[in-house]
């Protein structure tokens, strides 16, 4: 296990008002770029033209140095003057304008209100400039891309999803917060947890343990697992949201943490950990700031059902769905090229079921939390 | 609105470590006494039954002296030698086991751990003794009314959703929380809220502020609402789980603090405030300790579409299903009687359209929180 240390030459854990502003002011300028060359493309007698970069799958790259997905080159034009494109241009300028508000007035929106914000009826017409969010939000990701700054800097927020406790002080918005002291209930985990909102403080903490499911969090911190093992216990309430995985990967990152895993035995698991260790298609243009290359899947293992004893009832058939995912999880490359997780999706789809971190509570109520998760932390038995 | 108070003479509120036991013993003794009537009818030479209250809407009454829905008198007997009912009067019995299990060793467990827990293939056949956990809730459910005691004192919990910042000091588990500092992320809801789990310690704040999303909660947390109009900030990130619900009523019955809700305009907005205002059909059996008559209604209000002068890209068109909803909601008997209610739904109907209560950063970003919210509490403008 790491050793923990707590980073203290990284600038970026530092709560200095001057950094808000540095960021704010970077992103400022990036719209205000933006802006000035459309303007002046206009001025100069040319079409309005905004670039924005690919993010598709073909445009995605597996940087197996750094072991994370990447964007690749590609940009498409979307100019002012075509049929197709226009209505997008508008809705890109109104978007880049509300993120320019949000950043003067020092709030943040989520993407609903975004939408509703930019939302409203042409004068003079029965057409609106947004009828549905599902136009708004990938006009979002292409701001992000086209600007190289994160949702986050555009103070845009998603859901707040996941608690944390453990032997660590956060520092929120100024406020100290003991994750040693909150109870039953834990420490809301934000959306933004950027430096600037978020400082580490004191952490005894040795590594993280992140569950899937707030119910399971439930169980290890109702059995105090974390003072107990010396770590931070976590979960995102099924697939971890933005918020959650960026701030994994500052633990990691910052604090030297590591982050080890207990999902589910199943393909829905298996993603989840894809996710969080290597980053997803749709955010590849982020996935620096949020995968964890080195992130550990400690279980559940297809090998659990005979090295606990499990009894045949928890066993959950596979549906011919899950047999697709896990055949696709199992091609993607960093999976393709590690014998060990073709060796623990073969034997998934061999066993023909999957498995629930819950069904370890056939053998004891904290069999999960006082043996099975210590015993394999022991011995360091998990897949990376 | 109320004065604060801290109902110094709740006994209910204070941490001592024999309440705890005095509420599982009384719970333990309930279960013993369930088992040892089947125990006793077997050795008589009797057939073992269990009576089960009905938790249908034909037994389901609403108290209007009390502003809550309460379940009936009608019972059904579960016999072990039926055909129809062997197999849940087996189920029962293993349920029982496991809440037994689960107090005597202080622990607690999810609806899926339990499922989990009874969940096996009985010796020498093919058969489970659960297939799938919809077969187990229900039996749950059984358990809570013909024991007559909730989930939380079954040692079972539901989902943990929903944060919680505002004027008061919290005690979970010991931990002591103050709600003033708790950044952006705020206290996470458990979903066991009792007295000898939680506490109420320091309160300055006059009334509690539910909003239904947790996105709307940030737009409030970051404008500092509760700090300005010294309260309490919840939500439930949508119909929000019993965990809040009870808390909600805790903070209403224990400190007199007024419940304001700010949801949606739309028939599943006035849904969540009934059901926390008088209970649900389905959870009828615990309505004196959910559901809070005195709950207001600020908004979103048809009128505001209007009043507030909003453009009218916000309008999202009612289906024919919400209109369906809308009727069955307006002939509930607590709003069939209400002329202020069955004139709200009659201008959602008539608007012909919903509203979400982020439509309003169409006005200001945080036009919600600094405008409307503070007028309409001002004028005392909400239904109840």
């Amino acid at each position: 296990m790491a050793k923990k240390s707590i980073a203290p030459s990284t600038s970026a854990s530092k709560p200095t008002s001057g950094s808000v502003k540095a960021r704010d002011i970077a992103t400022q300028r990036k719209i205000l770029t933006l802006a000035e060359e459309i303007v002046r493309r206009s001025l100069g007698g040319r079409e309005p033209i905004v670039q924005i970069p690919t993010r598709t799958k073909s445009n995605t790259i597996w940087n197996k140095k750094k072991g994370i997905l990447e964007m690749g080159d590609a940009t498409a034009e979307r100019p002012l003057f075509d049929l197709k494109t226009a209505k997008q241009f508008m809705q890109t300028m109104l978007h880049a304008s509300t993120i320019k508000d949000l950043i003067e007035a020092q709030k943040t929106s989520s993407l609903r209100g975004v939408f509703y914000k930019a939302k409203h009826t042409v004068a003079g017409t029965k057409e609106n400039t947004f009828d549905t969010q599902d136009e708004s939000d990938p006009i979002l990701e292409d701001l992000e891309v086209a600007l190289g700054a994160l949702r986050e800097e555009l103070h845009v927020f998603a859901e707040n999803r996941g608690s944390m406790v453990g032997n660590i002080t956060i520092v929120d918005k100024g406020d100290e917060i003991d994750c040693r002291r909150m109870g039953s209930g834990g420490y809301a985990l934000p959306s933004i947890v950027e430096p600037d909102i978020i400082q580490f403080k004191k952490c005894e903490a040795k590594f993280v343990l992140h569950v899937e499911k707030g119910t399971v969090w439930n169980r290890f911190n109702e059995d105090r697992f974390w003072e107990k093992n010396n770590c931070i216990l976590t979960h995102g309430a099924g697939q971890p949201p933005r918020g959650c995985r960026r701030l994994l990967q500052r633990l990691n990152q910052e604090l030297k943490l590591p982050i080890i895993c207990v999902l589910d035995n199943d393909p829905w698991g298996h993603y989840i950990y894809s996710v969080i260790k290597q980053g997803s298609i749709s955010l590849a243009f982020e996935s620096t700031r949020l995968a964890i290359p080195d992130a550990k899947f400690l279980g559940i293992r297809a090998k659990d059902f005979r090295e606990c004893g499990l009894d045949d009832a928890v066993k959950i058939d596979l549906t011919d769905n899950d047999i697709k995912r896990a055949k696709e999880i199992a091609a993607y490359p960093w999976f393709e090229a590690h014998k060990g997780w073709q060796k623990e999706i073969n034997a998934l789809l061999s066993n023909g079921f999957k498995m629930e971190v819950e069904s370890l509570i056939t053998k004891d109520i904290s069999y999960v939390s006082e043996t099975y998760v210590p015993e394999r932390l022991r011995a360091k038995d998990w897949l990376e």
